[in-house]
């Protein structure tokens, strides 16, 4: 068991690899409960907020980690995730027995066993932590968290995950915390091509968007993306809350782990393929929605 | 303009046909009201609560609509509504001038416009005004009610929609209910097919699914069907809220649409063929969340 108890922020020194959209938000709540906090970003003009506020800065994830009772990391993609923890300079190579690894980002539940065993292997711990939320979440410390791994180690760092989450479950051991991310990203596919084809047909048949939604907003067809991203399509608002190149990065991660379980998702396969599509327009950094914009496309519909 | 005002229940005789699982408590609510009401339905047993509440009979459209000032109808398939308004014994061949149709049945776009049209060749109105919100939502007179038609027969039929419904909105011309049901559908079609391949995807992973649903079921890829037949899925209960073979006509409805408007809609393409996959199992007679047993069947999972 780890030695450290992060409910006395004072004693306990945590790292943060990664200060993006998300991370940088994540990473302030903590600095402002009081923990010892050190920052390692690529890009160290990033970290510069963080740094006014108190933050330590290490020049790689190996130094960071040798100073550190937990390391928490938001990056990219997987190869960012298995860099930074794994890697010659990573996280893991720094690390004393003990240190608890924990990684933020929405990556592959293979990679999350295989930090798990190398953690194990140095006498670490490892979680795989990812969220949902958003930007806004991350900011108003509201993020869902979904958390694989050991259960006394998840109790461990809880006092951490409160700082900057409001939905924290265990979900399971190791990879079961980014498999509960896939299943929410599969949910968000199948409706994002339910929203967008939904709104599609309305514009083609000639009806009046704004009054449809007031007819089918509030029953079963509700959802959060009809109710939030509906109206952004609308008003022909196609910036991201959350990029397609993201959106697809994670559904390669679901479509390889359904080939790894023999699993036929069509619609998942569906809404990859679509999605590529709207990358191939060049639409990779608009939001989830610009899907309608590619279905657009397809039909020619003006 | 229609001569009679329906704001005074005791001056207007409406009409009814049809007293399945909606009908019967939507007839209710007008009878309750104070509109004096006369049925039809093709099994007289079924109107029975109706009578004993103060319901007249007739036997067939016809001689239905020669008595009434407002008809509206509920039945089943587009070849129902088809009979029940323009057959030789429909409403339309015993309505007097100046009476107002009005359909409620999810039906085609296109058969609301060729009733409207044929009302008018005999000085008659018509409106087409399906629903959502299911069994429940006609008990408790929480409809949401979707219509097409002129702006003043919407106006002069609302005392009898606000008896039904909560949500009530007029949405164009003839047809544009119908449409606007459509969009409906196919907002139900997409998130069904995310909802039933997500928690498959997590069945197979295997994850505990109801703390999944802690995890997924706030943030932005939550739904009323997530929320209100996850559940359901995760008992093993596929009892129908709304039968799939019902949810069919209407996917088959919006397919023909889409061909007449040389719209590619690949995914609500694809859900066609899935819930054709689950009838084939002979789960017609299921609720729309039996399309989770047939994506088990496809990939043979336990």
């Amino acid at each position: 068991m780890p030695s450290m108890n992060p409910k006395t922020p004072e004693t306990t020194t945590l790292g943060w690899m990664g200060t993006g959209v998300m991370g940088r938000w994540m990473c302030e709540h903590l600095v402002k409960k009081g923990f010892k906090t050190i920052v390692y970003t690529r890009t160290q003009a990033k970290a510069s907020p963080l740094l006014d506020q108190g933050a330590a800065w290490a020049k790689n994830p190996l130094e960071l980690a040798s100073r550190c009772d937990i390391v928490f990391g938001i990056v990219g993609y997987p190869s960012d995730v298995r860099e930074v923890f794994l890697g010659g300079q990573g996280a893991l190579a720094g690390a004393r027995p003990g240190t608890i690894l924990v990684d933020m980002t929405t990556s592959q539940p293979s990679l999350a066993r295989e930090i798990a065993l190398a953690a194990k292997a140095k006498g670490c711990y490892a979680l795989d932590a990812p969220v949902s939320g958003g930007d806004i979440g991350a900011r108003n410390a509201a993020l869902s968290i979904m958390v694989g791994g050991e259960k006394e180690i998840f109790d461990a760092v809880m006092p951490c995950f409160e700082a900057m989450g409001k939905t924290i479950v265990h979900q399971g051991p190791s990879g079961a915390g980014q498999h509960t991310k896939m299943v929410n990203q599969v949910l968000i596919a199948g409706n994002m091509v339910g929203v967008c084809e939904a709104l599609l047909y309305g514009h083609k048949a000639g009806l009046n968007l704004d009054t449809v939604l007031q007819s089918v907003g509030g029953g079963a067809a509700a959802s959060w993306s009809l109710n939030n991203l509906g109206p952004r399509i609308l008003k022909g608002d196609f910036e991201p809350g959350f990029f397609v190149e993201h959106f697809l990065k994670d559904l390669m991660i679901v479509m390889e782990e359904t080939r790894a379980m023999n699993l036929a998702l069509p619609g998942l396969a569906l809404a990859e393929q679509l999605y590529r599509t709207v990358k191939a327009h060049g639409w990779g950094r608009k939001g989830t929605q610009a899907l309608y914009l590619a279905l657009c496309q397809i039909s020619k519909v003006e």
